[in-house]
């Protein structure tokens, strides 16, 4: 926890994959204040059909390098939501050259009682963590 | 935003698929009363092992042709919401010849500050939408 | 209602989603109380690379046999949900060999205005369920 489900175009390697990945778990990292292996990403890739993102007129161009990231989280406050938002775009651009009209990102929450990360306990309710 | 996530069988062609996307595209604009980019669509297809749908004893009959569309999307009224239902189907029925039991639809609320549709900025607090 | 992504490493035959699927309903209709036929799963499949599922620090190992599972519901109780989380390890676990360790679940919550199980109708809001 966080969740993210990070959508893109086919086409990256696993190396460029790769360093998608990490750029987004250093940017949580520094935004939320997460552990280190609090790390959980799913990739999900599509073709140009199967994925489009618009602007709502904001006059942001999109290319095939865009990158959607849907973040899963218990409440986090508006200043770290915004942060996250500034570092990913920032972390993407240093390390994968994807330009920050590129990057766009959502995030749902959820509460403490909504995540069991194995074992079948709520780690957040047992003081696990 | 909103982010519509549609999850359909394999089999459809590329204008098939086109044809759908932008069906719920306009009872996206008509329901929510969105700007015309406001588009943003994830499709995610599955063979019928992977996407077990029934109906929770509704007698609702499901085909090849099924249709889940889980939006995400800031608050919006219960009434804009059944719209969508309504001009969801509707839209899809007339354009596509999909039965109106063949499309379900879930939806998830997040608020203003989630949204970030690039720059690393989030739009609708920055006061840009 | 419930809806269920499930993501999973590729390798597994149909046969053995199907045992999966089936045992995480088996889960939901004990835990939830849902009706038998409200059962609407998806999966997800993915290479090593497109799903990095680490622990949190719990000390948790993760195999090829992981299995996560994000739940989209209407409002549960925390007993419910812990139910759920402990019955669908165990299921997984005596039906499929996977082991509790590989089990991680999240769950978001939605509301009764936020479900069309079909026909453009909202059936909690119509009295139908």
């Amino acid at each position: 926890m966080p969740l993210l489900r990070v959508d893109v175009y086919e086409g990256r390697s696993d190396e460029q994959l790769k360093a998608v990945l990490d750029a987004l778990h250093r940017a949580m990292l520094a935004a939320f204040g997460v552990p280190a292996r609090d790390r959980y990403q799913i990739v999900h890739e599509h073709s140009p059909s199967r994925m489009i993102m618009e602007d709502t007129g904001l006059d942001i161009p999109r290319t095939a390098s865009f990158v959607f990231v849907q973040v899963t989280t218990r409440p986090r406050s508006r200043e770290m939501k915004e942060t996250f938002y500034r570092l990913a775009v920032e972390e993407l651009e240093k390390s994968c050259g994807i330009a920050p009209s590129d990057v766009m990102i959502d995030m749902v929450t959820c509460s403490d009682e909504d995540w069991s990360f194995g074992l079948g306990r709520a780690q957040f309710l047992t003081g696990e963590l």
